[in-house]
């Protein structure tokens, strides 16, 4: 017997005003399954993209950085009980057999991953997200949030977090790295407090002097503005790793000469036009240009704790229901400071 | 007291007729230096770019694939004596006391790499190269050619031996890697027999029917011709290692997802115009590009001694030094069948 929940739809694509409180159903528990009462859900830019996208589902239910706590666990369920504090991520459900789900690395499921919303389970359900009251999901794809992370910061980590940490983790950042963050926004502040708690020293590459002291607080040792190309010069040659967390077009023949020998440029933030730069500009140090989308469940699971055990928060600015049309407009217009965070006990 | 030598040098910027028997001279022997009878040269598409290039000094003595027999060492040299098998490629001189040197990445010297010809040393000489009779290079740039390895074979192995060896080593290519080489010209006929005789299972992307039974011939399991979009499908997620040994644009929106999951896709040519892709042909694999620039001393004579050790051979046309203006027009006009070797007994 599925259960009826509140939920907060978007009804139409790309019109913000249209987002309309509404009831959606949840299934009955799977015996994997693990219920949870949604505490909190954050807001990411690829949510509002996901509203403006022609090919979505509409009305669709957003939402992908999931906390809240266990109500009920199906029969087979051993790593969650009742009154857990778990997250819920980017997706629900991958295969489980192919090469990637077995690496650790389901978001590459060769069947495909099934995103936490708008995204065909396999099953044949359009699922839905969580802007709503509760959500239902296969024990595999929870993370247990550990006690030192509030459920309300622990939200964004479970997409903009892991978004972060896994290059990070993946290109060995540690004692001795030299990092770069482009952007200081939803990613690029978590990122510098990830980077910095692993020991790397860490530079911002900012537009504007008013976040130089932020850059400061999360843990960059400096902070540069980066608008001609003589203001490149001084920093060639000076980075292990360079993460990109604005998806715009930036001019890679500046960008790319700044990496160390076999250094490498990680985009996190994905521009819709193609990237273009001439090959020279890496002939001198070989440096490597590439891409990370998201993480597996494992990483993420191990990003929460190193989160829990290092003190790493997200800056959140908390919403209610009523305030996300809005929250997604100021999202578009860049006037979000850092993350949105929705309070879900506001959805009545 | 310096010593003359005949040589071919190009008079003119872009005039291959202007190239011209002459005399040059070699310094004496500095104490750490080996002079050589130069035996054979091979020509390379850049030495053709560098007889075209703006940038450059005439009249220029090109040549950067050359072997022959020591005739003379300085007094502080042990590793080579009078008799020996010898080679000099790109290089001749670098600081040796920078990160880049003392990591044996002597094409990457913080001070300035030399290269063999065209460029200044650091005594304020203008380096001329190997279409020459003889040559005098400090003991660090010379390599022993093993005796399984014929004078004219190495040659072409000094530039297009470790052009293709050096990544397929840095990216750990071996057994159970599957790698695709794109054109099977002067780098790529090379690149297939190493990456075979690593153990890899390799796959040739070509153009033409007619490369087919040399790909095999050559070591490669597979030959793929690729034009049209839907030629590509079969081939996604395929690969490891993709080597691209041609200096043109490709569409890297076909190319980048043949990669497996953190796969490599490295330029050994160099095109002059901007690469342009859209990263979210990357965001599915998370797959990497880079480019390889020759590689450093320590791995250009373990990349000799592998060749003698596995009977890797570049397919030579011997020409004589009268023959090198025609060479040269073949070269730009893509006429030539691998690599031209100049037999340097023809300079008289």
């Amino acid at each position: 017997m599925s259960k009826e929940v509140k939920a907060l739809e978007a009804k139409t694509k790309g019109d913000f005003a249209s987002f309309n409180q509404t009831v959606i159903e949840r299934r009955d528990l799977h015996p994997d399954d693990v219920a949870i009462d949604i505490k909190y859900c954050g807001i990411c830019h690829s949510d509002v993209s996901m509203v403006q996208w022609q090919g979505a589902h509409f009305p669709m239910v957003p939402g992908h950085e999931i906390s809240g706590i266990v109500s009920a666990v199906g029969k087979n369920v051993k790593n969650f009980k009742p009154g857990d504090r778990v997250g819920v991520g980017c997706f629900v459900n991958s295969c489980g057999k192919c090469a990637a789900c077995k690496a650790g690395q389901e978001q590459f499921c060769e069947k495909g991953t099934v995103i936490v919303f708008d995204s065909k389970d396999y099953d044949g359900t359009i699922t839905q997200g969580g802007y709503s009251q509760a959500i239902v999901v296969k024990d595999h794809f929870v993370l247990h949030i550990p006690d030192e992370l509030s459920l309300a910061d622990a939200a964004p980590l479970l997409c903009a977090g892991i978004t972060t940490y896994n290059p990070l983790k993946q290109y060995n950042i540690g004692k001795g790295s030299k990092v770069a963050v482009i952007g200081l926004g939803g990613l690029g502040h978590i990122a510098v407090q990830f980077a910095a708690k692993m020991g790397a020293d860490v530079t911002v590459f900012g537009h504007s002097e008013s976040k130089r002291d932020e850059a400061e607080k999360f843990g960059a040792s400096s902070y540069e503005i980066l608008k001609d190309p003589e203001d490149f010069q001084p920093l060639v040659g000076q980075f292990d790793f360079i993460l990109n967390t604005v998806a715009v077009n930036l001019d890679l023949n500046n960008y790319m000469p700044l990496l160390k020998f076999n250094g490498v440029f990680c985009y996190v933030g994905i521009p819709s036009d193609e990237i273009h730069f001439n090959l020279f500009s890496i002939f001198g140090n070989q440096a490597n240009l590439t891409a990370s989308n998201v993480g597996g469940i494992a990483m993420t699971q191990e990003m929460l704790n190193f989160a829990a055990e290092n003190d790493v928060k997200p800056q959140i600015e908390m919403i209610g229901i009523a305030d996300v049309p809005e929250a997604y407009q100021n999202i578009l217009d860049s006037k979000v400071h850092y993350r949105y965070v929705i309070d879900m006990s506001t959805l009545k």
